[in-house]
Formats: C-alpha cells, structure tokens, sequence
C-alpha cells in the first residue's frame, strides 16, 4: 500500500469540521497533521470532542492557528476548509500557492459567476480569479474534472440532494419546463454550530418551520447546475428548505412534469444509467420513500421516485446526511478520487 | 348561563380522542356525561389517562361498552365519534335515529360520492343514504351549514391545512390550472396509537420519511373541496406527506402557479377578506414561516405566503395541530356553532 | 365575582416568564396589565411569544422598561419577578415599598441565612433585611403564612420536586440519620434561554449527562428546608441532576434509609395525611412510577414510592414540570392564595 | 494476516442484533457466513436493515432459520446470540456440541446460581449444567477467562455501567457497607424492537419515567460480581433504571460511602490502576461528568467521579452505549479476546 496522504483541516469548530475529523482520523489512507481554529488554538483535539478521546491522533494532536506556511511544513499535502462562507477564500489563495490541493466545503468557489455570488452572497466575491478552475464537485456527475483539480468546491448539503436525481432526468430531457418545485427538511447540524436562541433545544424540538423562503442561497448553485444538466439558460425552480427536529439528515421531495411522451419508466432507466455503478447512491425503485435513518452518518444518498397519475407529476424522494454526502463525506469521496484511492476507502462505517 | 350541553365521545382510546377528552374535560359549556370503549369498559378514564387525574369528572366517570340507547339514557345530546375509518358510520345511524346529533372526526362522512369513498377506502360505504346529508365541516368555510346540521364530518387533518389557503384563493379566480404540489410534515400522533414498529420511538426520532406516495387517502376529500371551491370538475394537485419526530403538529407547504395577471397582494387581499374575522386563523403576512410550535396544544391555524419571483411560482405555508385544529379541536369549535356557544369557548388555551 | 386581581410579570423573556404569561392570560381573576423587559421594550407580547397571539390581551399589551412607579401606575397590585438571581432582589425593594405584593421565582429570597446565601451565590445578599420577612412558599407545607405574605419566595423546580415527598417523611420522624441520595433529570427548559452553544438542539437532544456536581446551588435551599422539616441542625443529602432531552418535566427519584421500626405503611400514611386534601399533589401509591408526560403543562406533582427489602432502602419518585409547579404554576397558586382565589383558578387546564 | 474468524448470528432482528450486525459487516478479521430469524428467513440482511445496503455482504447474505447444524456446515466457528432470555440456552446447547463458541448476550448464563435465576427470571434454568462453565464476560476484569472461554455470558447493559465504576474500588477495599444507591437512565433502543405502545414514539419522547421499581433483573447479576469483587457474602444495592427520550445511551450514576480513612484520592488512584491499560475505559477525573452523546455508537465507556464533603458521599458516573459496550460492542471485543485480535479491531469508530 502506497503511503497516506497527509491532510489539513483549517477551521474545524463546526459540525461539518467535526464530521471531518471524524472521518479522517480513521480513514486507512489518510494521515491527520494539522487541524487548525483561531479560537481553539493549543487545545488537543480530543478535549474539544470528547468523543474522539483514545482514537487515532484526537490526543495527541493540537489545534493550532491557521497560516499556510506552517501547514505545508507540516507536511499537508491537501487542505480542508470547513470555514464559513466568504472565508474560505482567502486561505485558499496562499494554500494553492504553496502547492496544497484545497477541497472547500464553504460556498465560496461553488458558482462561476462572480455576478451571481455577489447576488446572492451579499459582497463581491475575493478571488473571482479562481472561479473558472474551481470545480463544482458531485463526484458522480464530474469525476474526471475531480481528478486533475486542485481546487474542490464541495456542494451545499441541499443541492446535492436535489441535484442527483434531478441531473439526470434533465441530461435525458425527460423533464418538461415547467418550474419544478422542491421541499426539503433538514435536520439542525444544517443550521451550524453557533450561539443562537432559535437553535435551542427547546426551540427546536417540538417545531416544524420552513425558512428563508423565498430566496435560500443554495438556488443560485442549484440553478447553475440544473441549467449546465438541460443544457438550457435556465431552469425553473422553487425551494423551501424546513428545519425539522433531527440532528442531521436531509430529506427532499421534489415536483417535476415530465415531457409529453415521457415515462416513469424513462425515469427509472436514466436514473439506473447513472448510478448503478456509482457506490453512494441508492437506487430504491417506484413508490419506494427512503428514509434518513437509514443515511445518517454515512456517506449515501437514497433516492425513490413515484408518478401521480392523477396530477401528471413526477415525484423524487432523496435522503443523504446533511453532513455527510451533503458536506464532509462527499468533500472526503473527492479526496479519494484525487488520490486514486478506493472510492470507498474510508466512507463505508454504517 | 344556559345549561351545558351533555356529550359522550365513542371511542377514546387513541390520540384524538384523548385530546377531545382533554377539551370537553374542561369546556365552560358541556358535561362529559359518557365515554365508550369496547376494550377500556369498566376503567376510569384517569386510570387510562393519568394526566386526566384529578381533573373534572376524570376520577368519577368510567367507559362503558358503546351502546346507542345506553348514551341516550345517559342524557347524551351530543355524540363524537373517534372511531376508525368504516367504524364510525355503523354507529352514527342508530345515535342519528335516537335523536342525537353527530360529530365526527373519521373520514366515514366526508366524501359526498360513495364511488369515490370506495375508490379510496376499498370497500362499499356503509350508509351512503347519510352522505349526502353529512357536512363537510370546515368552521371557516361551511359555517352556515354546520349550525344547522345533525351530521358532521369533520375534516382531516392533511386537508384542513391544504384547504384553508387554497379555498380562498380558488374562490377569487387567482389560481392557474397548472398541477399544485403539496408538502406537508406531521407529527407522530397523525399516525394513532396503535402497536406498531414502524412508530416506535427508536424508529421515528432519527427519522425523516415521505409515505404513501403518491396517493393518500386524504387526497380525495382535497380534491372534492378544491373543485367546489374553484367551481371546476377538478382541480389537480399532488400531495406528499411526511412522518417527523414531533409528537403534534402539520407544517405544509403549497407550491401553486398564480393566473396571469394575479398578484401575491391578490392573494394577500383574498386570505384576509376571508379570515380576519375568524378567532382561530392567523394570517402572518407575506415572506413569513409558520412554526408547528406556536400552534401545538391549540385550535389555530397559522398560514404565511410568498411568491418566488424567479420560477413565477406562489408559496403558501400553513401550520395547525393535526390533533387539534386538525381534528379534536375543530370538532369542539363544530359543537360551538351548532350549539351556539362563543365561538371560542373551551378553545384559547394556549 | 370580584374584581380581578392587577398583576404585572417584570422580566418575561425566559421559559419561566413565558410560561406565567400563559397562565396569567387566560387566568378567570388576574388581569395581566404591564410586562416589562429591558430589551423588549415597546414590542407586543405576541410579537415575542407568536404563540400567544389572538389571546387575550397578548397583542395589545407592549413591553415596556422595569420601573417600580410605572407599574404601581398601571395599577399592579401584585409583581412577579422573573428575573435572574441576584437582580430580583433590587426589583423587589422598591416595588414593596410602593405596596405591591411580591411573588418572586428567582432564588434571591428563598434563603434565611445571607452568609449561605453568599457561600452558594458567591456574592453578598442585596437585601438581606428582607430575609426574615420572606416566606419559602410550599403552599401545601406553608399555606398560612404565605396568605399573610407580602414577600414570597418560589422554591427552585428540584427542591419542590425534592421537598414535598421527604417533607412528610421528617416531620413523622421516619427517615434514619444516613445522607439521603437524589437523582434527579430535568428537561432543557431548566437551563434558561440563553444563547449558549451546550443547549443547542445538537448538543442536548442525543446527551444524558450530569452536571453541577457535587454542589448544586438548590442544595442551598433543600438543606435548609429539611433541617426545618425535621427539626434538627441538618439532613445530609447528596443532589446530582441531570439534563435529558426533553422540553419540560423533572423527574426525581430519591434513596433513603427508614428508622428501625418505620415501615413502607407509615410512608404512605404520612404522605396521605400531607396530601391527600392537596389538589396539585397526586399520590400514585406503592411500586408505582410517576411520568413526566402526566405533568408537564400542568401544576401537578404526582408521587410514588417503593421499598427495596433487599437493601433495606427507600425510593420516593417524584415528577412535576420545572417551569409548571417547579416555577410558573406554583408561583400562580401562591397568588390564588394570596387573593384568598379558589386554590385552582387558573391552574387546571391539563 | 491470518484468515479472518467464521461468524455467525442467531436472532438478528432486534436492536442488539441490528448493532452486531453493523459491527461485524466491517470487521477486518472477521467473516459474516450466516445469519438467523426465524420470522426473517428468506429475506436479505439489507431489505431487513436498508441502512445496511451497498456494504459487505448485506446484500447478498439471507436469513435462515436457526439451525445449529446448518450454522457449523456454513462454517462458522463463533455464533453470537441475540436472542430473548430463556430461549438462548436451548440454542447454546447444540451448538457448543458442534464445536462452536458461543457469545451469548441474553441472560441466560450471566449467573451462577440457578436458584437465583429462577428467582428472578420466573422460570428453571434449561441449561443449568453450563452455568459454571460459562464466563461472566466483562474483558477489563476477566480477560484470561474470557481467552479459553467456549461459553461467553455477555453482561447486561446496566450491569456493565454499575460494575465498571465499582468492582476496583470494592477490590481494593474503599466503600463502606452502607447500601448503594444507584439512578440508570437509558435510551430506548434498552427496552427492544417490539409491538408496544408504551414504547411508540409518542409515548417516549415527552417522557421520562422509572420502571422496574424496586426489583429490576438486571440487580440478580449486579450483585453477584459485586459480591464477588468485595470478597463478601452480599453487596447491598438499590437500583432505579429509568427510561428516557433517547435512541442510545446509558447514564448511571452511583452513590456510595467511603470506608473510614478511605478517599477520593484512593478512588482515583484505584481506578487508574485499573483501567489506563485498557482501550475502552476512558477516566475524565474528578468532577468531570460524562455525556452519553460522547459513548453511543463506541465501545467505550466514559467515568468521572465526584466526592460530596457535605453529605460525606462519593458519586460515580458512568456513560456507555446500551447495545455498543453495554452489549453488542462488548461481545465483539470479546470475540477480539478469544480469537487474539486486537483488541481494538473492528471497534475504534466513532
């Protein structure tokens, strides 16, 4: 066996960043040097995660500052960020400039449009400059691109849920264009690890709510994505993410039409073409709903489909753990793929 | 203060029967005077309910056997019916002959055409000569013909939630006739009480899941509602619903394509003319997420509207307790009108 | 009926603030006429609590700023304080001095003696000329004196959980002199509203854990009031609470050794003979466990208790809701005693 | 390597059995070759269990009946059981004639007298022949037992949170003979996969409760291995389990006295000497309280400890995993043990 990759974690205080650590210090291919956090600085690993107490390098290795030069004396060969939006940027530029391939798990690099980012982010984005080598990284949708990148761009959590069974149903043009509609329900690592009241426990638990409707950030990479699929200017959609009372898991449901002359059983065989070789993504069949729990924790992506005949719409159902497939899972299967390891190595506890 | 109006409740045992229990125990204006449970004879009713304990006639009155003439005898002018589906009407008719009036939460009388009962229901109705007499009892709708009514089909819990947005804005002419899409969450108690392990704890709490898609039985009383409201022989809608781990509570989110020339403040206009007036619908304005928090353990309904400028689509969001608005209460806010009680009375705990 | 007693809640923007507005709303003989918050100033109380909204006075009345000569103007004759520990005391001064009566829920007066009050609050008492004149108000254990008060002092949610069920037991001399054990779990209301990462949903909903152990704050109070129970100079008891994924509801299971010759049969005589014309304490008898679902949202306590033959010890379980009697319920019932008000008013909805 | 050990497991629906399972799919030294069910025969392991699907031989492994013959000509060399008390012994039997080792994780040859499991199990051992034989199978105090075992008894999961903490200090002669008093509290997955309504999700997510008061079964073994640590006839011990809203997890928390002379130092002191050289003990210190979230999913189990001067009381605290080092994970660690694996292997994730 070759030797491990050594990586970096810079900004691992999150539920994104934790999910990450935990996959890495297990990961048979993959050697933890540096974990880094501005708050948390010389604090070991396992003292901040108690239950990462005894594994691997949690008590040995401590968080240190973040700043490029030490992490490449350290040895990373690749760099996570599991930074906050409009962060990321900027350590990126100096990590690619030492040489570090960056897998990102913030929005940062994941639109080509710098218009679009400033649209929807609210402040002109830092690097536009890096934006056309980026790569939007569904591994199942642009492998190839995945392997010679050096800058990842993990999808948000909601995207990825709505783009895999979406793509190909557009690529195969089966999908008519009227808007699509899509409802998903996440569960609250969703919302991050922060001081907030309305994350409370007690303000959560007994409530179902939607939010940010009608403008949620993620549209602007779905409808990217989707467009780049139908090969169209657009694609129309509406999205109302729900915070629902689990600590992760996403579940999505999505309203289509299909083209005149289209069929469920058109549905079933693009959906097969694409992902029946794809180890992440679980086909369930017709009138089949998965479920989160059968997700959470790992790096899966469940999906069914249905056809209301009644109304004349498609109907998919997808579940994948929010911070798993959704972020730090799918940002440890785009390693894999840059290193030529086992697609699965490392993604496979259940 | 005029006398309390007797009521006897059949069939008790399961959560909306529990929570008409917990309303009629302390309702200003009726005396509890029988409760009937083939399995629960002979127990007092805060022996099978210990939060009952010490409350009202909880210590004092026990289930008998459900028998016509024995609540007749008990003085019963009032009679609630939580019964199962295909149940509930084999015991409306002898109570209907015996002179009582019926309130009730199955789905035995809500559908006005017995075809489409036995499409949805699998079997031939029962007593389809009471069909056409039962009303369809929505308070905020059908007011007029409740209070003169003998037979009362309260409406689901799904529907109750679809409908009340929707009505208003069918009756007004502003919706196009493109397919409307329905995603709606509930909580547990939307399940019943029934042993089951698929609703054990260990199954539910970490678990997000849509279920029979794509045609629940509710669909069928929506789709009989929506067309009178719209005056058209159909109006087109999928509907997929959601188990989430909340005891109570039904978030929905409707996606409808508005007709040209039609505007959210269309909409806006419309909802208010139809409910400002009503004590139990709260109406948050445009951009505004109901939450199933504020409505638990209540008779409200709360609804908020958005329209997505970008996929040209409107957004309307509702929460209500399925056992409360959307079942148990709605049925007391019934026995209000047709007694003409306060409309409110027994019902603004909060 | 006589005029309804004016009542005014200083500081509302905490579980227990929000629970006594919801009984103080829809109580028969209080009328709600200031609420007051620093930060609140100005908003609805519906606009902070949407649940509260179309009930009662809930969208009229505004916050304003706590001041003493405000509230006497709006016509309060009774202040409740909901306030953090050691900011009570200060609100109180001022307001009985302008002829309120003052029911206070923080641990401010609960406490005779100022020097453990500084040992367990770390800082001097604010008014300790107050101390002697304030009553630790149990009404089932101090009924009298809390009708002659003009100064209450609501016992903290554990100790009320703790004290009702031994309280008995040492005043029948049962209890041998070996330390009592007390193991109680509280749902996350217990901890406050407050922005603090460790009481996100993500933290609490997956975590049973202690905390505060040895020394507990309320060990304070619940030493004092034993000792008084039993007339000696202390009763040693060991206190460790838990928090567990719930949103209300203590339950509290308590080890102790009976004097020889004392039986499980004097047990339940004393607890009978306490209790039994005690309408919030329900006795459920012998092997019996009480369950925080049958008292949450109620101001009940419900009490069981066993006896291990094997080990020679016994257990007393108790649950009741921390914010209900543990807070908000028990504050309202002193109010009903202190107006001379049906002991119930207000308290019974289940 | 060597080749990787056969395994099989009897009665694979419930929760423990589900645990197994996952643990053994990703096992490095171990090879799943049969798995049983009666009422599951037929089906593969991953219709059964959807989370399992994609992973090792989840797909392609069916359930057969139970059949000790047909699990030696499949090869395996170790069966575990997972099966209901009373109904492992008849299985055991066979098997152990084949060959086979047997790991046991029901009750069935936990103790060592057969009158005291009559006693506390209703019935007369099947098997007691195999009682002293069998090995009480905690690996941190029986380790060399557990190396030749053929007969392994698998500790309950409250026994293993009770035992660990005490069996050192009662080693080494620091507690008292006052009774100890001990508060378990334990999620869900603790009272099994069956049809009952006290356990659906809307019976258990609002409460917590004790149960099996005063005489819990697990109290039979407890005593046993306590009795024997101290090198004493008896251990008296009062034991309140509790159930409370979570999936996993077990909180116990212990109070005992000190020996005269003896303290917490000693404690410490004891219980490093103990466990430092063992991987799935982790001690937190004193004061420090364990979170069940730090344990559920692991094998390890967490301990802090406390000392009261007031009430001159010591305070254990323990966390673990029910169903991981409270049952399925400890009787893979004991299949590490009898094989000579690592005794890490196929348990470090987190």
């Amino acid at each position: 066996m070759s030797a491990p990759v050594k990586v970096a974690v810079v900004g691992a205080s999150g539920y994104s960043g934790a999910e990450l650590l935990r996959l890495l210090l297990r990961h048979p291919n993959a050697e933890l040097v540096a974990v880094t956090s501005r708050s948390l600085a010389g604090k070991a690993l396992s003292k901040q995660f108690p239950r990462f107490r005894g594994v691997g390098v949690a008590d040995s290795l401590t968080f240190t500052a973040p700043d490029a030069a030490d992490l490449k004396e350290a040895g990373a060969e690749i760099a996570f960020l599991a930074l906050p939006h409009g962060v990321s940027a900027e350590y990126a530029i100096p990590l690619l400039k030492l040489g570090l391939k960056v897998i990102d798990l913030s929005a940062d690099f994941r639109l080509r449009s710098p218009v679009l980012y400033e649209e929807f982010y609210g402040h002109a984005h830092p690097a536009p400059e890096l934006l056309n080598e980026a790569v939007y990284a569904l591994p199942e949708v642009r492998g190839d691109a995945i392997q010679a990148a050096r800058l990842i761009a993990c999808p948000g959590c909601y995207p990825t849920s709505i783009l895999l069974p979406l793509i190909p149903l557009l690529k195969a043009g089966l999908l008519a264009e009227a808007p699509i509609s899509v409802s998903s329900m996440s569960g609250a690592t969703g919302a991050g690890r922060k001081e907030s009241i309305p994350l409370l426990f007690c303000e959560v638990q007994n409530s179902v709510r939607s939010y940010s409707v009608p403008s949620h950030r993620h549209l602007s990479e779905i409808g990217q994505e989707l467009a780049l699929a139908a090969g169209r200017d657009e694609v129309k959609l509406t999205f109302v993410p729900h915070l629902v009372p689990t600590y992760a898991g996403i579940c999505t449901t999505t309203f289509a039409q299909l083209k005149p002359g289209a069929t469920v059983a058109d549905v079933r065989t693009a959906l097969h073409a694409a992902y029946d070789h794809q180890p992440f993504v679980r086909l369930l069949g017709e009138n089949q709903s998965p479920d989160t729990k059968n997700v959470t924790g790992t790096n899966f992506i469940d999906i069914g489909w249905a056809f209301d005949a009644r109304a004349g719409q498609l109907i998919l159902m997808s579940t994948e753990d929010n911070i798993g497939k959704g972020a730090s899972g799918q940002a440890v299967q785009n390693m894999n793929l840059i290193c030529g390891f086992e697609p699965t190595a490392g993604l496979l506890n259940i």
